[in-house]
């Protein structure tokens, strides 16, 4: 199973990437380092020294420039050897790293692991909803999950499983009279929206916390956005039954999954919040009820399942498809359908 | 090298399968749900949802169903989904999970892993002997040994090894006059009996706890008896030279191998004594003392082994053979007829 | 890729084979059993008893024979089976393991793992430089090390890596005036020079333990010989400028490196010194520094490298070439030609 390479994958959050740090990222399978420029400007080159193949990432900062900590070979953001500290001094052509394009958008580093000829920045998704911004709050995080990407993608494409996976997510008690739950496949070109939205409902906890006034019976509304490779965008909150979604409670999320193997999956989300973003303890309780969903509950099953299917390849197993896989289905034609057209592209 | 699979299988100890308990255990590389239904019969089926691959032993009992904790479609004891909590509740054909014959019976709960059309509950061997019975005394254990199960029908079948591996199990001090060994291989159609008679020998610690006024000079039997595809009855005892078995102190085990893979196997052992019975401290020590022999001496020997072969399959090695390897060759013999036949059947 | 065969290895340093020792150590994949006899000869015999594989290093000395500790079939240091316990008592004749020639010389243990009929002892390089002389130093070690010897090989014959891997090693502070450095690289038959040369140099602080009242300006000298497979001997001192080198300080080394199998080495060191030979406190501060330099610098290194190469095969990666890697090059060809030449020979 090949990995599309002509696509942006997110390499990290920008604010973990300090001016000094050189961090290596396995992305694709492939060594990635990923350091500032001077200017601040964040950078991805490879990270495997072409000599001996030493890590870069455990070389120096050199200005611009990094030294590989084997013989110190020193290569520039452009993936270039500018110094050869032996022999004559002259750099062997050779003597080069993949430069892969990095843009800084949306709190995030999004890479191109493609050809680089192709990258266009403007293909990177609109991730403004969840980032940070003016008078709200924001939280973040980065999990390394060991199972296939696109089982994290099924996950989050198909909530019916919130109420059987996470108990405490879901609403406590019966819910009201005139409770509705509307439910909506979408598709725009190459992006799929899996719209769930329950009417007359109740307030849960979670958005109690945030909202202490909300009125008792509520909209709730889940949007999960998809696109390729595996890039969602979770818009989330509560209305009153008649009032406007920005005057409600609204956390937008981002669920970014970049494929480390085929076995490993980088996850990286963070949630934005219209309500008591100043609140650091809230920040606190949030993310730890994020990481005990995500670790605890989606993780821990989802690596019981990947142990259970003994291939990353789900389809092979004939699953039996139920009334909520339908948007996950959808992604995950297209995206095979993108990889196909890549690899005839290769060829 | 295939597994056995029209054939019976220990797959537990009754006693250790709980009435509200759901219990996953591999078996011939297959993931089987165990659980009793409401009126406590056990029963077992694949532990594998359907639908994206869930452990369904991490779900609920509802009734004499399952449901799985990921998305919450509802198994019932024929393997048959009986709910589909999702879009119009139709239940997909291919939904349902592999059903396997169960019969509890010499405390011990029997898996089919062939076609179930085939199973028949008169081909369980008869650990009749071995089982609990009124007025004797009984302990019982499962071991996970890393090795290839027929390792253990080896170790099992040739006891030429325990003055090697066993020194404590063995006589101490020299053997009085008129000390003999009788060695015997019988075969009773598919049936194998590796008789071990010690005439004129002394009385070892361990009998000695069960019997203390046993005579000095007594006559020792370890008659090893085989069925396919690997589950032994150890028929041991000492007994006065000129008296009965029945007089003399007997202590029947049962040794049930169930391969979890190639590589790990089920070891299910249970004793019953004749003597002491109800003496606790006595079960204590016994017990102790079989892990003891199980663990630290023989798993020990052939986790080393299995290693140094670098394969499961140890005919591929050509190894010597010995006197005391020809039950174990005329099981193994057996087996692989069995084998044979059953993948011709399959063609 | 395969190993040479007919050559000598060295399997351990004699000092830590004890009379009564069985020691196993896998050497080219195959499990070797390392013991005396009552004599004090060490010889070198397989592990693996060919009945059910059991390793004889588990067992029993018997005089100059090794009882298996699984059945008790016992061993020669001729590999032949000396006795059976069980049955009639007849060895069969499939009964033996092989037997591989061993020579102790030079304070280590040397094995041929190729034809018998071919060993040589007169081809065991010449590491009386190295070895326990009247009124030197010696200290040794054994370190098992996670990587191809190859690579272990390179980094000993390509010191350039000295400045940037191991800075304490390296002159600290600017070199005097007049400072210049001469390598070479010579080629005697099959044995391969890279010599280092630094004219002009400040003594560095490990000379400085060793030679008090030595000259600040020195000569420093680092000429690594290599021989097939991989065994390398180190000439390592300082001189006075105008003086001779018996008059400096000398630190002869040998570096033997053992492939375990193609992942894992055996690397076994030794360090004579001509200098404070009796002052037991600069053993253990050598030692800790050798220990230092290796572990937590040399192999902490070779394991990143081995990891982002991804396979154990150098060459395939079409490395780029520095300047110093001209000897580590030169040795590779060498060795790869022997083992040509060895393929077809056994063809
Ligand atoms: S490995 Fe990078 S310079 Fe040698
Ligand atoms: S995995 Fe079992 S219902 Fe979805
Ligand atoms: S394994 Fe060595 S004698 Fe049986």
């Amino acid at each position: 199973m090949e990995f599309l390479r002509n696509t942006w994958y997110c390499a990290g959050w920008g604010a973990d990437l300090g001016q000094d740090d050189l961090i290596d990222r396995t992305i694709l399978k492939e060594s990635v380092l990923l350091y500032r420029k001077q200017n601040g400007l964040a950078v991805a080159i490879g990270n495997r020294c072409p000599h001996r193949f030493a890590p870069l990432s455990s070389g120096c900062k050199k200005g611009d420039n990094v030294a590989c900590p084997y013989h110190g070979l020193t290569f520039g953001p452009s993936g270039e050897c500018v110094l050869n500290p032996h022999g004559d001094g002259t750099t062997p052509k050779a003597a080069r790293v993949t430069r892969y394009p990095l843009v800084e958008r949306y709190d995030a580093l999004w890479i191109w692991m493609g050809d680089p000829e192709l990258a266009d920045a403007d293909e990177i998704p609109d991730f403004s909803e969840s980032s940070l911004r003016e008078g709200w709050g924001h939280i973040r995080g980065h999990l390394e999950v060991p199972v296939h990407y696109e089982l994290l993608t099924d996950n989050l494409l198909d909530l019916s499983h919130v109420p059987y996976l996470h108990p405490f997510l879901s609403a406590q008690g019966p819910q009201p009279d005139g409770f509705r739950e509307e439910r909506e496949l979408k598709q725009d070109g190459n992006t799929v929206w899996s719209m769930h939205r329950n009417l007359n409902t109740v307030t849960t906890p979670l958005f109690r916390l945030l909202w202490e006034d909300a009125p008792e019976v509520i909209e709730g509304y889940f949007d999960m956005r998809w696109t390729a490779p595996s890039n969602l965008l979770l818009r989330a909150g509560i209305s009153a039954m008649d009032g406007r979604r920005e005057d409600g409670a609204r956390i937008p999320m981002a669920h970014l999954l970049t494929p480390a193997t085929e076995t490993h999956t980088h996850y990286f989300w963070c949630q934005a919040r219209n309500r008591k973003g100043a609140d650091r303890a809230i920040d606190q309780e949030l993310k730890a009820g994020i990481d005990h969903v995500f670790r605890d509950e989606d993780e821990a099953m989802l690596i019981k399942c990947q142990a259970l299917m003994g291939t990353t390849d789900l389809m092979s197993l004939r699953p039996v498809l139920l009334h909520g896989d339908a948007p996950a289905m959808r992604a995950r034609r297209i995206l095979a359908a993108q990889i196909d057209a890549e690899a005839k592209l290769g060829t």
